[in-house]
């Protein structure tokens, strides 16, 4: 990893935990044990990549970094909720996520439901609580994007067409669309919500949106080729997941080679759209690479 | 029930049914099966009691009523989310609901979890949709309220310290704090958000408060009342069940008639607190009335 992603990467993971910790006091009553939930699921756990995506557009556009970094906490608490109910029993039924016991293994199933139901809710209570000063209509448009990208036509769409996926045969179009939906929306949103806090207004982000579009479906092939080639050690959690569950993935689809081929195409076709921004947008850059060439 | 009251429940019910139908088109792909399970639970079911709090505080202030029965809308969407996972068996484990199988049964429990967090999101997506023109931080307030009143400083922390409450026992102070949280916080926030809608500043609301915080509790009561000595026919679900837990309710604290006087007593303190309202609050007296002689 380059010197400054790495450390744009750390430093968002220490101001994101902060975050998290200052808006997850723990209650001194019997949610002590829910609001420990949220926090084992939240704090010191995941790459941050999606707070990051966000931090580093809205820095293109001068955003201030404690209001980016609390919309990047918002972002996140729907990813973490997302996987504490991904990894339920009835829908995944991972035992391990972030190389410790998943939420509902550390405390149990009900309190895994809430804790995930409560981290959804908070999300939302952060963006209101964003200071925006100058322009009302922000805090709105975020509320928006990140409802849209979360629910029945983002992300937890994805995840159902992920379920029916096991049943039926998708092919390759099929598959492009569930991943668009699973993962591709939230990151999107990611880059989405830093042009709305950098008062980009829709029509100037065809360029970042395209370039969304693009690290979300490599996202997505390095993972399924991760799930084929990866450690479980350095992953956190269980692989080889997809072909004992006979799943139709980008690698079964298209081959080792040519998914590989197919995600080093879309990092550089992804660098090109930013090429408006130059050198303001080499973090954005060294992050689709990365996306790739991660091992976990 | 007074006339005026039934209609005013038929009209909000028709209105309810008709804008979830409106916000929940079938797509044409696996997610079928998702946005089905969410409009089983959401169209046709239920008495509405939140919306009509809202639509009829909102009333107060001469709100535009499409306005108000969309915020009524996702304040129901939160409602409905949290019966979908309440019933689940590793919660409540509950078979039936509004007189039908709960929708984990009719679909199943993965459906049912993702179901319940696309209700979830779909709410704060409708907040962002509403035409409140005149003030843009209308919007923001709303989801602010919502936000709160639902994760673990609202309803879901409630159902939290009801499942902590079947292993220690809960004295009237606890059992009062639980039940502020898991049904009164829904409830105050449906009347806030009429108020909000309304342009009242929070420093005007504090009998709208009053109002709130004493029929929720009368509500409370109420269910636990019923829970005793309802019909599970016009219930439409499963009763005893408190009794069968070992729980501690207002009514094994301070038994049956202490129970109905102090639902009583609550019902006509509400009353009061709208006095300065005057013939334009009857609805919502006739309410509070409701709220405790309700069969179901």
């Amino acid at each position: 990893m380059p010197p400054r992603l790495g450390e744009a990467f750390e430093r968002v993971q220490s101001d994101i935990d902060s975050a998290f910790d200052a808006f997850l006091p723990v209650p001194d009553d019997s949610r002590a044990r829910l609001v420990e939930a949220m926090r084992y699921a939240a704090i010191g756990a995941g790459k941050r990549m999606r707070p990051l995506l966000l931090v580093a557009t809205s820095e293109l556009f001068g955003v201030n970094r404690n209001a980016a970094i609390n919309a990047g906490c918002a972002v996140e608490a729907i990813h973490a909720y997302s996987l504490i109910h991904d990894d339920l029993p009835c829908m995944d039924d991972d035992a391990m996520r972030h190389g410790k016991p998943s939420v509902h293994k550390a405390f149990d199933d009900a309190t895994a439901v809430l804790a995930g139901d409560c981290l959804h809710a908070l999300a939302f209570d952060i963006l209101t609580q964003l200071d925006t000063s100058a322009d009302p209509f922000v805090r709105s448009e975020l509320v928006a994007t990140l409802a849209r990208a979360s629910g029945h036509d983002g992300m937890a769409g994805g995840q159902m067409m992920d379920i029916v996926s096991q049943e039926e045969n998708y092919d390759l179009r099929q598959i492009t669309r569930l991943q668009q939906l699973k993962t591709g929306a939230l990151l999107a949103a990611s880059v989405e919500m830093g042009a709305v806090l950098g008062r980009v207004p829709p029509e100037g982000r065809a360029h970042l949106r395209a370039y969304a579009r693009d690290i979300g479906l490599a996202f997505q092939i390095a993972d399924d080729l991760l799930d084929v080639e990866g450690d479980e050690a350095k992953a956190g959690k269980a692989l080889r997941k997809d072909e004992e569950q006979g799943k139709q993935t980008f690698v079964t689809l298209m081959g080792v080679e040519q998914a590989r081929a197919q995600a080093t195409m879309l990092v550089e076709q992804a660098g090109r759209h930013l090429s408006s921004y130059g050198e303001d947008a080499r973090l954005l850059v060294e992050l689709a690479d990365f996306v790739v060439k991660r091992d976990h």
